[in-house]
């Protein structure tokens, strides 16, 4: 396509072309083959980077890679959707929001599991890797019997654009630049290498030759048919002299029109090399899906990220990882409306900064090596020389990728990379600097003194009972019952409830004139402490714990506020006493855990109230509440010791369940 | 501009169609004059609806108020862009963007007070209705003098669409039904009484009669000048015959074209004008931002809506309902692009719900007073008529809207409504059921026995310290320190230093062979209580308490997921012992909180480390560190008794700081 730039006839560069590619791609595989053995824990460029040539360039090549598996998923989605519209062109309206729904889906196969997926993913590779070898035999062997296909666009001639020397030689280099997205996923290998089966090294190294064989035979023969067949493509469609739907109808893919040429538009073969081309580019964002996360869990350890990326969820996947990658990948699919002439452009720049920082940490490597003066000095050589030449070329690469494609957009590639540098290097900073902050020195005593413990009492409910009863068992020294009155009647009722229980904990009520809970209990808690001394304050609240996820919100709220403003109260202690609501029973597959006391005194409990003998009415005793007119009013009295929770009759009829 | 759908010669009909709509004003203020009275509560339609219709009228309305303040900001922030626009037509291709950016604005003054927003919003409101009457006066002067303004649009004629007899009649019910928009913000004084000064009913009252008269005087008097001035407007602009530039220029507004003809286009008061007109239609949004939030916080008083919405925030805002409204209106403006002849269609349809079950349910409110027979019955009958009258009214308006709106895009409206309704029924229903759910019954009893601290240790920092300090200071009967151990080279660093520490709480270490450490812990805690009965264990960990909002994604993650699956665990309690870092100073106003202990023991602190003489070296013992082989491993040894804190070597040098 870049080559038609310039005309139909510099299509007879192409060869030439593919032949620097398919060098290029040799030598990328010998140095990996290389890296491999020497750095066979996965960290793959980045860390032989960082361990060569020390952080800065460790956090380039991370920078770059992150940029760049988020391109892959992002053009490997967005080519393989243009494929589908190849086949299926009534398809074209929805091409952003397919390539959106293929991103969300290939998240949520990976945030399954990798065992799963990879079984998934495996199938469509060998369906591709064979019918496109078959398309390229069949193919070629009409070539041979002199029945060459000829493709749907052979017969348009291409809008000849006059070039200059220079920019001729720039439309070559371009055109070569585009070629080395064959040399993608090279990296990938390198950094899965602990997920080879043993020996890990061996076949790892197997594995990378066998793709390097297959990528340059697959990208050989499909060159060779494409200019046997004559396909022209234009970057612009009505570029293409002779075609009259240029405006109206989306230009078929090259693979689609060379295989609709072999094996008959529309005919089985085309739909299943479609099917199965469109699958694997949309598999290829899976490389990136692994690797991502992969390589987010390793910054993280090194604390060039944040610790949740490092997180591995139930599944053992970093699910954290693969949720910001896809997010990464739908806003550009959105802002670039999945627009693949474009996204190209800002793709395969990231692999080769990591290609060529990577092969300088390698030569490094084995300079040092070699001063060492080891034994085996030939074999080093040898891999110095394999990652020096390698090194050199990618450089070289580099610097043509990215002068063919600074102009087309690739500066944004340019732009994101030292952003995530600077971010990944402040995280380190401050990571090293809260370090620093928490670091035991000698100068910071501890020694508190004082226990008191504080129940916080809103409504009478089950949940609160239960944070008193653990309150009560726990044996603090001393321990009371606070309401914050933001409702009078409520209060009122509240009191009445307190004695009708009969609870031998006193109930002190702070009252809030501007229906404000945290500050009444602030300046309530502080009182305490200026009149008792610095004790640690334990205070009590239930949590509840909910079975779906908008279930909290509608949960728990208030109650969290309020203890983020108690925990910056002096010497208080928040004690969170779970309290399991039913619907938890989904996920937890128990309708609610035994109240504690019930197992251990052997009395069976039913799940549902049963008709028994109304309890005989209890006298209500408010002589145990004391009302404090706080914040600033008088002081409660100091609180009584822990007593024994009230006895309950015991019903015979009350089953065990657990 | 509805009426000139069927041609010039329809605009006749104008000044009945207003007529027609300043009675309606009238009727409706009338009504909510009784309103008010009635209910002063603020609680508006919503509370007259619940209290005399039932539930489920009280949900219709607030479900029609709730999309009704949402189109209010839309349309309002829309139409205040478009007259921006008409003043700096280069801003034209940004009109989704400013509109965006308003509403951002909108919010961020809501939320940061009421009253601030109150004085940055009445200048513009009195220089609107000031310079508008400025215009009426000088224009219908102009007029008595002969001298009648001409309308830049008066020499187009407009493309007539030939109408039928009964689309003549939809088309004069459609130019009313965009008429009434003058009639919404009436229902957002009778919500917003308890707002007034006192006398808060006669206040009101007056405000409302005020608002009415110059919402009627503006009204007509626009009218008559546009009449006067010949203004054409035409739903498509190329329907205007003779303006060639319809496609690439956009149509000026209304108001825009009668302030040029009167004042002269681009002179000092049209811009004034211009500019009070795009704020006042900005600040209309405000009246959405007042009515959602209060809207918002009683229905979740009355647990329609989550409680979070009632939570006010610092500066006693309901932030979450303004962050909620923002939202949806952001949303509605991209999908809608701010197109605003589309988005008035689903305007004024739910005030005109909220007006008919408003006005029944003050019928049914009167005929109750009625049937208990009160003295003052002649007073009664005639608000009874009153409301009557506006029910019945604004009733038909309300068919007559939802007629001629309804295929233009308000069925959306009608989508949407029945949706919040069910959400709101919904969770009225989950709260209903978890309050009997942890409702306190005679058969769930307490009485939880047996104390147990557990004290989880990663490395030795002094958040650890700390959370042990309070641990010990607490005097459970039995402590621990519990490591989960997933790289042998931290466990035993961290061994070696709790010897030096010499710290006397036994350190336990449980083996974690898949660097997992929630589940290890589980089963040590699950083991010890099979062991040692079904006694209450508390679970103590630091928290960090961080200074910026990003922070927070660098901090807490894994612990937090701990403790989320530690409350799974029967009879476990979880204390957060907090951590205040040195960024939190930055928000609570001091560097860190002084260790406790400190101030009691009187010794002074400095915050860094000074030069001193080197701690001698402790001997390590180990002895009081078992090493379980967990999770199935054997039994540590009981933990033993608290210990009092180690005495530590005071430094003279310390200063006082607090």
């Amino acid at each position: 396509m870049i080559l038609t730039l310039g005309g139909l006839a510099f299509l007879s560069f192409a060869p030439w072309v593919a032949a620097v590619v398919v060098l290029l791609l040799v030598v990328v595989v010998a140095s990996y083959r290389q890296l491999i053995k020497a750095y066979p824990n996965g960290g793959g460029d980045y860390e032989v980077a960082s361990k060569n040539l020390g952080e800065k360039a460790g956090l380039v090549v991370a920078s770059a890679l992150l940029v760049d598996y988020v391109m892959t998923v992002v053009v490997s989605v967005a080519s393989g959707v243009d494929n589908i519209i190849s086949a299926l062109p009534g398809l074209a309206p929805f091409r952003v929001e397919l390539a959106v729904i293929f991103v969300i889906l290939l998240a949520a196969v990976n945030l399954r599991g990798v065992a799963e997926s990879s079984k998934a993913f495996a199938l469509p590779t060998y369906l591709f890797i064979g019918s496109v070898l078959l398309m390229i035999v069949v193919g070629l062997g009409r070539v041979a019997l002199g029945d060459a296909p000829v493709a749907e666009s052979a017969g348009f001639d291409v809008q000849a654009h006059n070039l200059a020397q220079t920019a001729f030689i720039l439309l070559l280099l371009r055109s070569f630049a585009s070629g080395c997205s064959a040399l993608t996923g090279v990296e990938a290998i390198a950094n899965g290498v602990p997920a080879f089966k043993r020996p890990k090294i061996k076949n790892a190294q197997i594995t990378l030759t066998l793709m390097g064989a297959i990528a340059i035979t697959l990208f050989v023969g499909l060159t060779a048919l494409a200019l046997f067949s004559k396909v022209h493509y234009a970057e612009n469609p009505c570029d293409l002299i002779g075609w009259a739907e240029c405006a109206t109808e989306p230009q078929r893919s090259l693979i689609a029109q060379i295989a609709a040429a072999t094996f008959g538009n529309n005919s089985l073969m085309f739909f299943v090399l479609q099917g199965a081309t469109a699958m694997v580019l949309l598999l290829a964002a899976n490389t990136a899906f692994n690797g991502f996360p992969l390589l987010g869990s390793v910054l993280a350890r090194d604390s060039y990220a944040p610790k949740s990326l490092s997180t591995r969820g139930d599944r053992l996947i970093y699910s954290n990882g693969v949720v910001l990658l896809a997010l990464a990948a739908i806003v550009i699919i959105v802002v670039y409306q999945a627009n693949l002439t474009v996204l190209i452009q800002l793709y395969i720049i990231g692999v080769f900064v990591s290609f060529t920082i990577g092969q300088t940490g390698m030569v490094k490597h084995w300079l040092t090596l070699l001063k060492t003066d080891p034994p085996n000095r030939g074999s080093i050589i040898r891999s110095l020389s394999i990652n020096g030449f390698g090194a050199l070329l990618t450089g070289v690469v580099l610097i043509v990728v990215t002068i063919t494609k600074f102009t087309h957009g690739a500066w944004l590639v340019f732009l994101m990379m030292p952003i995530l540098f600077m971010l990944m290097l402040g995280v380190n900073r401050y990571y090293r600097d809260v370090a620093k902050e928490v670091e035991v020195d000698p100068i910071t005593t501890f020694g508190s003194q004082g226990d008191h413990a504080i129940v916080l009492v809103g409504k009478m409910q089950k949940p609160v009972l239960k944070a008193l009863d653990y309150a009560i068992a726990a044996r603090h020294v001393s321990l009371e019952a606070v309401h914050v009155s933001i409702d009078e009647e409520e209060t009122e009722n509240l009191i009445i409830d307190w004695a009708k229980q009969n609870i031998q904990v006193p109930l002190n009520i702070v009252a809030s004139p501007y229906r404000d809970i945290s500050w009444p209990l602030i300046c309530y808690i502080k009182d305490r402490r200026e009149e008792y001394g610095s004790e640690v304050v334990t205070v009590y609240t239930p949590i509840y714990i909910v079975g779906h996820w908008w279930e909290s919100l509608l949960h728990n709220h208030k109650a969290r506020r309020l203890r983020q403003k108690l925990m910056l109260v002096h010497g208080v202690t928040i004690a969170l006493v779970p309290w399991l609501l039913d619907s938890s029973e989904l996920i937890y597959g128990r309708r609610s855990r035994p109240i504690p006391g019930q197992e251990r005194r052997g009395e069976p409990v039913r799940s549902h109230p049963i008709p028994r003998k109304p309890l005989e009415p209890v006298a209500v005793d408010t002589t145990s509440v004391t009302v404090s007119q706080a914040p600033t009013g008088p002081k409660s009295s100091p609180a009584s010791p822990p007593m024994k929770p009230r006895a309950r009759p015991v019903n015979p009829n009350r089953r065990k369940r657990k």
